[in-house]
């Protein structure tokens, strides 16, 4: 008898037929003999309508009471299916985050898992309930809501996983697996059968919407094996595991793209001891993650200070980052919202060279120009202009011939 | 300094704008110095949009589970008006029931509150926080969520009160106050100033819908005034409040009605003793509440035994009916969906004879059948044909004299 840990996403919980559905696929891994935990997230459509009624409300909505209001639409899902499962005649319990508890920091809506009490859990398992927890959520210690940011509950899924030593942790979504780029904008897209952390953490953190990059830290750093596969049908999607031989065999496994940042360039700043802090740290202190930073060699004593955020935090950060700015006495701060991040992530990428030089001569052929570069062991992103991301991806994926799964150097 | 409780409804609630106004509302009243507890509805038509889900799923939604899902909508509404409040200035701070904690028995979607734990909220008064609470939820001895029924803010309005010695319990709804009957039926309809908690009791459990009948019970209990007024002006509403000498020198303070009932019949059961016990208890073994109750005088070692329950909870009492009807060898079981139910009410009604004479007289004078009576200390109720409703009210509001404020023995 094993312990699975199933997650299903807002598109596969997205109606009450839906429901049905996840419900049959749970019964059937359950009546085979396993213990069950299943995670889900609200239904689809329903967090944004939530995050529409904050922002209606004000422009920067407390991050505390942001986190009770989203936190409702997994509440409706838990309910839901454990309604469902129990009309079919199953054990089922509903969980909240504060049930079980999942406690984490008090970072509202980013918040991080700080400890799981496996207790009642394990007491329902053992009674024979298939277990149903609200994904995304988790609770501080003053007993306040919190959230784990928006995908939190495959982190949830994995976290649970981790924390109940679970055999298998599938995470079902509406795509059949981990694809070497988005097929909506290249046909010739090819499912991945296996991945590792590391290339996994690259593309979700460039983009690739599969998981939440949090997840993937957390399953790393447990040891989780993840099957990411479709809700939809009976396929075998990806594995998400340890780094092995023929991983590495691989140059470049993914292409990946973000269109959620925004550029912020803090312009003409006397160039001196101490600036990067001034203008970085009033942003973490808000709790808003810079993610590429650029900062141009001087020039007469000035320098250009340039970086990104997702779109979600650019209004806040362009406040700070004026304030800032005009105490470091820079020219003024200009924003580009029309950006788009290109990456190519692949572990083989560190015992060989040139992937760089490919990417850049590849883009240029084609008449793109790189805004921005960033790097790092396994990956290397391109900021350019949002019009060219979906040429961008095309070219790249076929330059590195990711199609027929040969990668050229 | 005195601490107000305020309840907003599900109306006034009821968009991004109107939950603006509740805000200003309730800094006004907190700006003139007043420690404030806020208990609020959700947004209306979500509570119905939740049931319908539920309902969708399966036709006996599992009733802890469905609380779950129905507490979701003051979720939505606590967060939106600390969001609301904060981005005005003020301290504000959201409650869920289970953060109170207000500790209600097990009976999911009818709980009752048990115990209310105060030293939660009194430290954020103390802090000078404007303290926002769910409304409708509890949480019973296993950590799991309850709700109080429809209507159920209310008595978490009125029992917060007499939790913490409110000075005031303000219930803001959609109308201006207790009405001598439905303003929408009678154009003559007249609000009341002062109505004893007796009276208010009859006329919520007969379907007026101002409050909830248990937060009636639980001001009677504690001695909490409530004043019922509208959140859209500021005129003074209705005060419902201890029975003094005024009061009972009206005959007939209101006419009520009630369409949300329906009537099972169990047709020639054998006329022994314990009858009415086999067929009653395994509607209350189910948590079903029976209303009127009418059992014929026997004819032939047979009579019929006739009773009434709400809409709600029609389809599961007939499932049980038919059962114990069965067992008892009755003949079979007849229903009725289309009934309604009209009562008079009024503490003068104690001393003084005549009411019911005159209420069967004036509907007989319309042509209306009277299905079945039942009577209590201050007031009569009798049902008749559904279609008859608004007739029947308007007849008696005319023949007891309440338009103009002057009962008529």
């Amino acid at each position: 008898m094993a312990l699975v840990v199933q997650k299903y996403g807002g598109t596969s919980m997205g109606s009450i037929e839906r429901i049905k559905n996840v419900a049959k696929r749970v019964a059937k891994t359950y009546d085979a003999g396993n213990d069950m935990i299943v995670v889900v997230s609200a239904m689809s459509g329903e967090t944004n309508k939530l995050v529409a009624l904050a922002n209606e409300m004000c422009e920067f909505p407390d991050n505390s009471e942001y986190d009770v209001l989203v936190a409702s639409g997994e509440q409706v899902s838990i309910a839901l299916l454990s309604i469902c499962l129990k009309s079919m005649g199953y054990k089922a319990k509903s969980y909240h985050g504060w049930q079980v508890p999942i406690v984490t920091d008090s970072s509202y809506s980013k918040a991080r898992i700080e400890k799981i009490d496996d207790a009642n859990i394990r007491a329902d398992l053992k009674d024979g309930s298939i277990v149903v927890l609200a994904g995304f959520q988790g609770v501080d210690a003053q007993n306040r809501i919190t959230t784990l940011g928006r995908g939190g509950s495959d982190t949830s899924a994995v976290a649970i996983a981790a924390a109940l030593n679970a055999d298998v942790c599938e995470i079902f979504t509406d795509v059949d697996g981990v694809y070497t780029t988005d097929p909506n904008i290249c046909s010739d897209a090819r499912k991945v059968e296996k991945i590792s952390y590391d290339e996994m953490l690259e593309l979700a953190s460039l983009g690739a919407k599969v998981l939440q990059i949090r997840s993937v830290e957390f399953a790393k750093k447990y040891n989780v094996d993840i099957h990411v596969r479709s809700s939809f049908n009976e396929n075998m999607g990806t594995m998400v595991t340890k780094e092995d031989k023929d991983m590495e065999a691989v140059l470049v496994s993914g292409i990946a793209y973000d269109k959620n940042e925004t550029k912020i360039a803090v312009m003409r700043v006397p160039d001196k001891p101490g600036i990067a802090a001034k203008i970085l740290s009033p942003l973490s202190d808000a709790n808003i993650s810079v993610d590429m930073i650029v900062q141009n060699v001087s020039d007469e004593g000035y320098t250009d200070f340039t970086f990104t955020v997702t779109k979600a935090d650019f209004k806040k950060a362009l406040v700070i980052t004026k304030e800032s700015a005009a105490a470091v006495d820079a020219k003024e701060v200009l924003t580009d919202e029309n950006i788009s991040k290109i990456s190519v992530v692949g572990v083989g990428m560190r015992s060989h060279a040139g992937v760089a030089t490919k990417m850049f001569e590849t883009l240029a052929k084609e008449g793109i120009n790189i805004q921005m570069i960033s790097t790092s062991e396994i990956k290397v992103s391109v900021v350019v202009d949002a019009k060219y991301t979906e040429l961008a991806v095309r070219v790249l994926h076929d330059a590195f011939g990711l199609a027929d799964g040969v990668a050229q150097a």
